[in-house]
């Protein structure tokens, strides 16, 4: 379906209830729920639409909840940290006891913000030396991955070699949420106090949710 | 409550439902919620233990739900990402945007396991080169730290100066679950398939629950 | 501790965690949470409750998650059946294949409500025949219980003797949920909207959590 | 899709994911989310299935929940009771606060069954008089609606009408649920022990549900 590259990573839609084969958007799929009626029946476009807004307006969002979206996301270990906060959904997620990590698989950034002033939980701009800094990144995660390389051919397990690698590894996941929870995820992480990079990969989501429920991210105001 | 050191962090209890002041052992609590009756109501030690096996054998274990444990925990961050997938636990985490990373906030092992060779996923006994491993394991923790405090110093906002932490960084978060899905969490975790370090931990806890509801632990085998 | 009669039935706080004898309010307890703190611990009420409202205004609500409480309720099932949709939630209800109903367990409506004519979902004012409605209120109930007592004397198991009883039937449960979903119900339930039935009932709840929170209510504009 | 009538009720799948449009058995799809792996990207049958088995028999179940399940059913509000206990489902059901009963939703057991003599909470074998419970049961269902209708028409609320209704009334609602939680409650439910209402549903969703995922259901052994 959709992947949109995310700073070092990706978000890509995989899947989704009801799937696009079965001709029904997921705004139409809400009220039809909402209604317990048959897939696809409408009452017109005019009346699905009032209902739709009426169902948001006043938060009776259960209907939401039989919509499904399966990701699948390439993204930084503090990223993903932060991610599967999101109790709700279901998570799958590449073993690091299992497979090795390659030499390419980290997240550099390429702006190195401030810490904020008046924020103590926040960046804000840019700090002046941005070539040390990136040196000093880079350098690190070399020796690290090099660390790691060294203890595997030691013998050291998978699991315990990795505990010296950077949270800035990749992981890889595939996540299947519902539209309600979903949308309550993006509402938090596309919100400018979210941190940058977990903002980046809520952005490229809410632009392919978009695509399947526009009308409900618009009554949401979204 | 009760503390326990693991590793180079810890488990500690810190609060109980039902709190040891109100003088009702767990395992009767638990009795009380199946049969709907009063906090505390005996129909006799043999008659409550009857009825306590009986749940436990028949898989009633809702009644278990309403017994909550709330545990502080330091441990590093491979382990604590084990932990989390426990979804139907609350967790509050100390937050590395927030506060700065100190020098001795490592998981150091001590021992270093070799991979199975019979089980893609595991470790089988210690590899032969003990010091080897430790020297590159030591060195480049200190490395990132020493990287770490560098950008710290540059100005970068510490969300993203952590980057280069490794995963074996130390964290801490308060835990709150409920009996059924603590014990769920036990039975997987203490299991010898379970990673060596997250087992030691789960062995610490089981040690504390199992004072508070002994006949819960054996009936289930435990 | 408190007990409300609600129409034909009651709340009941039976328990809750941090528990009285503590000596923690759930509002300073919800600051030591967020703060990853030991409980009690305090740096002075007007930086803890400052700290309380940034949370609640910031929807950073997790930390009310690990405060507890558990209710007694009796009520009518048609009531019941509302209530039990809130999921998150642990209920151990009586079980009526297990024990016999007796003939004073119902709720008999003392007015009787209009059918609101623009509201397809609600009522609105009183209707003019109330003893009208109360005659044939009192009398099916009376008749279905008659019948219940002559299926249970032919024989017939009080699982199947049951479905006879009308939804106006008492059922008693117990209900632990946590601070951040009780209050999701109680501003849900507490509201206009809501049947009159469970309205009554979740203003008995919140009169009970005030006293334990009233800072946390008060940020919320409960 | 499928479609089984049990009872006064019936129960139709109505979607799921992955659909069958999409050409991917839940069981290779559940051993895709295993694998992180791309949808219907097969190592050939043996080796799909013989990964299944072990994940099944190791209890590593998460992958199952990606696969999901939506229903329409119809039951008697007694077993929509027992249904709803099953938290992690998403239901949405048709309010009797909005619409009327009509005359023939109420469910009719053809056969009475007696009271168990050695288990406080069962039925075993059937009652000798079947026709006098049979006209008990007729005869207070037709009175309970009787006076539903009369209290509609003296302007009762429908929300405080339906209280004189039985628990015998039908409800329609849709479910939606994943792979991992449905099979528990079908390995509850088919189980000899549960009620027989709700028992001939779960056999005839188990029924449906091994069309589409025959080889889990059978390492399952069920």
């Amino acid at each position: 379906m959709q992947k949109i590259d995310v700073l070092s990573g990706y978000v890509e839609l995989i899947n989704m209830m009801p799937h696009p084969s079965q001709g029904i958007s997921a705004d139409l799929y809400a009220v039809n729920m909402a209604r317990t009626s048959f897939l696809g029946e409408s009452k017109g476009e005019e009346a699905d639409l009032k209902l739709l807004k009426y169902l948001i307006e006043h938060k009776h969002l259960s209907p939401l909840e039989h919509i499904k979206f399966t990701f699948k996301v390439k993204v930084d270990i503090a990223t993903a940290r932060q991610w599967f906060r999101y109790r709700t959904g279901v998570f799958s997620e590449l073993s690091r006891r299992y497979t090795e990590v390659d030499e390419d698989e980290f997240y550099i950034p390429t702006d190195f913000r401030a810490q904020s002033s008046n924020n103590k939980q926040a960046s804000d701009g840019l700090i002046s030396n941005q070539v040390g800094a990136q040196n000093i990144f880079d350098s690190i995660v070399a020796s690290a991955w090099d660390s790691y390389a060294k203890l595997i051919e030691l013998g050291v397990a998978r699991e315990q070699a990795r505990l010296v690698l950077p949270v800035a590894s990749m992981t890889t996941f595939i996540w299947t949420t519902d539209a309600r929870n979903l949308l309550h995820f993006l509402k938090e992480r596309c919100d400018e106090h979210a941190q940058y990079e977990i903002r980046q990969y809520a952005l490229a989501i809410m632009k392919i949710v978009r695509c399947y429920m526009p009308h409900t991210l618009k009554f949401m105001e979204m």
